[in-house]
């Protein structure tokens, strides 16, 4: 019978990067994520099909915040406008993930697999992006430009942003990253 | 001994994508793409390490005359400018492989193993290009998005020239697509 474990998800991912950071992400197994987290495999794989998942569980949420936010932008926004006004909440959302999102950078990084992994889920998530512009009527060619200008812009402010110490700077870094885009495609 | 073969790298990609074309990617083999060039597997193996690489064999070429366009750019040049006159000799590159890439495209949009390969291809594009930027003297997050952009420039354009008749249209394709980025990213 399953017990309810107050944010079982949270422990387990908190664990995950715990062991990930200590000992390596290819010598972490579910098992000693689940002792560490005071859980069970079973408890584990409720939430997550392996490992890898403990590291890309965050995307779905990502474009669900940030769909939302592309959605409730006014109706006249230019297109990147509202792709931006998008990561406003999600901006948000990942403040209180900076130490876990600094440490899956490392792992990521180090990994070609994870890379590629990483790589199709952003591609995924630009095709999200450009489906919720279509859906405000902008065009199918411009959505895409816009979609995939608003991922490359939040990349670059993430990239820095793990960087840095300070776990609110990513609003302001992605604010930074639209104006240095907005600078480079200045005629 | 090796004997020379006119052009037979070309007469390779030839057949490979006549045969993709009528039996399917996943029917054709080494041996049967030889034969339809009246070359051996041995010349085969000379020019591709396997049947998928006359798909993308073109990416290293596309990227040559991509860096070297933007390398010839004036200094003062701004960034995306920069990107997209390395662009007009790709444009002329590609016009005679029109029906080469009409049928490529397909092939690959069918098949999720190539179109990974595709996008992590493209990434690496990116990549070349953004250390051309840096090469000029752009910092780094300027040519990263710069370079991205003129990746969704290039495909967006690529992706209407495939669908239309005229061999001759990717030039004016991508001068539109980078009017509409423009556009999409005006405040």
């Amino acid at each position: 019978m399953a017990r309810w474990e107050p944010d079982a998800q949270g422990r387990l991912m908190g664990a995950a990067i715990e062991l990930f950071d200590e000992q390596g992400y290819e010598a972490t197994t579910v098992a000693g994520i689940a002792e560490r987290a005071g859980l069970t495999k079973r408890t584990f794989f409720r939430y997550f099909s392996d490992k890898r998942e403990v590291l890309f569980s965050g995307s779905q949420e990502l474009q669900r915040v940030w769909l939302e936010g592309v959605a409730a932008a006014a109706a006249d926004t230019n297109p990147l406008t509202a792709v931006v006004a998008g990561l406003e909440p999600v901006a948000e959302m990942f403040t209180e993930r900076h130490p876990f999102a600094r440490i899956r950078t490392r792992i990521i990084e180090a990994n070609p697999e994870l890379l590629e992994r990483e790589l199709i889920k952003l591609q995924n998530l630009a095709a999200a992006v450009k489906a919720a512009l279509v859906e405000r009527g902008v065009s199918a060619n411009a959505a895409m430009l816009a979609a995939q200008a608003g991922v490359t812009v939040f990349q670059v402010a993430f990239a820095q942003w793990v960087q840095q110490n300070d776990p609110t700077a990513l609003r302001r870094l992605i604010d930074e990253s639209v104006q240095e885009l907005r600078s480079v495609t200045a005629n």
